[in-house]
């Protein structure tokens, strides 16, 4: 049963049945019941491209993904899609993913915007100074933005973020309160605003409390256990190693924790360490053979309320710039401890 | 610059402007280049919706998500959907992903099929006897199958899977071969194809081996750290535990090596492992502290795979129901040895 025979059997237009089946005002109540009785009984499944037609609506959310040869799958992704997906499910939404080659985001996000075959966009792992940003201002659609720009002359955009500051700074503070003067920090890649905040935040704690902020120890790359491994060695194998760590994940705080291992360190007493923790449900914090004291904020939630975001403006008009910063919360377990003395 | 516009500009209908841009042969050398030059000299891009009514596809792949408040997001996916996004990008494929409850998966691939929305739709995760199979066959449209079922009346269909039993069979053979004669297996959910093979290539070699089967120290469950270290703890505390392992995945080894060095037990000398590895980008199976013996298949050429057989489908209408099986490699590394002796 397609529109075209609904439409022949109750004698109605097509558009007519699409208005129906969408809730417009213009189709009277007892047409109304007449079509939806007759979907019921022929199992008819309304085509997205006519409800599309009927509503303006395509029922989609938009990501471009960028992607390429050799470039590594983000182990978040999937996490973060699961909260997008479960808000997605209860209004019937869809999502539409771009895939992309890194240095053409920006033209994706265009012509994403530009098919007509989403109603918002959502952009993450935002820079710096983002080109995104303004772009998506000039586009027309409703967005979010997950994170938020650094240097932006663009402020009045939507955005969910969490305090990455705040996370860092609250946990380079506890470190110094253990007595750790020399801190290291395994952060992402350095063009990102969330590892620039990161940083910042573990500056502001050392510069609050008189110490030196030494650059020899933090680190950017990939949240791999690869590159958490090799920091930490070379951490190690440096001429005045840090007594703590921060890490800006557990992925990399897996990498640290088997250096550690591997020359017979034990967490908590020879080295502390902090890691950030999206709640990636294959790597907890707490099944570390040490558990990791960690900064926390679920990935997966930040997805659902991005998603309920995205589709209550698309539905609704909502406030179009509303901003929102998530604090994140510092669970201390079993990986801080004092400072070794003789540091 | 919209169709509209352009088809003013050049005094030509929407519908040869379309045509010309998406290569249909009525549409004359001299008009498609003129309608070229116009499209680079403006900036113009093609509206999806325009392109889709011209050529009749929507230029997409749809996959269906299942997802609930509570249930994992799974690491594995994003490292899929990196292949699929790698291929698709070479033909300007994007994806279309329907969240969906788990119990209303079927409806869902239904509904994704008759939406309009997708040239051809992938499944995965396939059950013993997957009454998504049997539906596909019925709907009309392109599809994919990664994996395949084990007791299903219908076998003609299209699908690219890894010999799994072969897989399971050569890594046990391996095992029996160093002395050990009780080996542990910690499987994926018992209701997936995939894991009803592995299972079966393991008892396979141990009867040809004229070895028994012990029921006991064969787990399935979600393919979790957690559930890897709390299957190890168990087997460890039984009366007559293993002298070997096989994981169906690096993360359920993640855990399940975690409980033995806990122990103080020693990979490769107290206890062999072997893990399946799907080349997850994030845990290298080279970077346990003893490195793990594997099973490998790359899940990112998988997906590379499907997306290119799929495409080929839409665009060629290539050959329906291609099957392949990608055999495993048996990678050697410091996680097996001979059975300690006394066992």
């Amino acid at each position: 049963m397609n529109l075209k025979q609904l439409s022949e059997m109750l004698g109605l237009s097509q558009t007519t049945i699409s208005r129906a089946l969408n809730g417009f005002p213009e189709v009277s109540a007892q047409t109304r019941s007449r079509v939806l009785k007759a979907v019921r009984e022929t199992g008819y499944r309304p085509n997205r491209a006519a409800q599309r037609l009927a509503t303006g609506r395509a029922g989609s959310l938009g990501l471009v993904m960028p992607i390429a040869a050799g470039v590594d799958s983000d182990v978040h992704f999937g996490e973060f899609l699961a909260g997008l997906g479960e808000e997605a499910i209860k209004h019937d939404f869809h999502f539409v993913i771009n895939p992309s080659a890194p240095e053409d985001e920006a033209g994706m996000v265009r012509r994403l915007a530009a098919s007509g075959n989403v109603d918002a966009l959502y952009i993450a792992y935002v820079r710096r100074d983002d080109p995104r940003i303004p772009l998506l201002h000039t586009l027309n659609i409703p967005f979010m933005v997950h994170g938020r720009a650094v240097d932006q002359s663009v402020h009045d955009y939507p955005f969910l973020d969490i305090d990455n500051t705040g996370a860092f700074h609250d946990a380079t503070r506890l470190l110094i309160q253990l007595g750790h003067r020399r801190i290291g920090l395994i952060n992402g890649p350095a063009h990102f605003a969330f590892a620039i905040r990161r940083e910042k935040g573990m500056k502001k704690a050392l510069v609050e409390n008189g110490l030196p902020f030494d650059e020899t120890l933090v680190h950017h790359g990939q949240m791999t256990d690869s590159f958490g491994h090799q920091v930490m060695e070379r951490l190690l194998d440096g001429p005045n190693p840090p007594t703590a760590i921060l890490c800006s994940s557990t992925v990399l705080a897996l990498g640290a924790v088997r250096a550690l291992d591997r020359r017979g360190l034990k967490l908590g007493r020879d080295m502390s360490l902090i890691a950030h923790d999206d709640e990636l449900p294959m790597l907890k914090p707490e099944n570390f053979s040490v558990p990791l004291t960690t900064t926390r904020s679920s990935l997966r939630a930040a997805g659902a309320r991005i998603a309920e975001r995205m589709i209550s403006r698309v539905l609704q008009n909502g406030d179009p710039a509303e901003q929102e910063l998530w604090r994140t919360e510092l669970i201390v377990r079993d990986s801080t401890g004092p400072a070794p003395r003789g540091h």
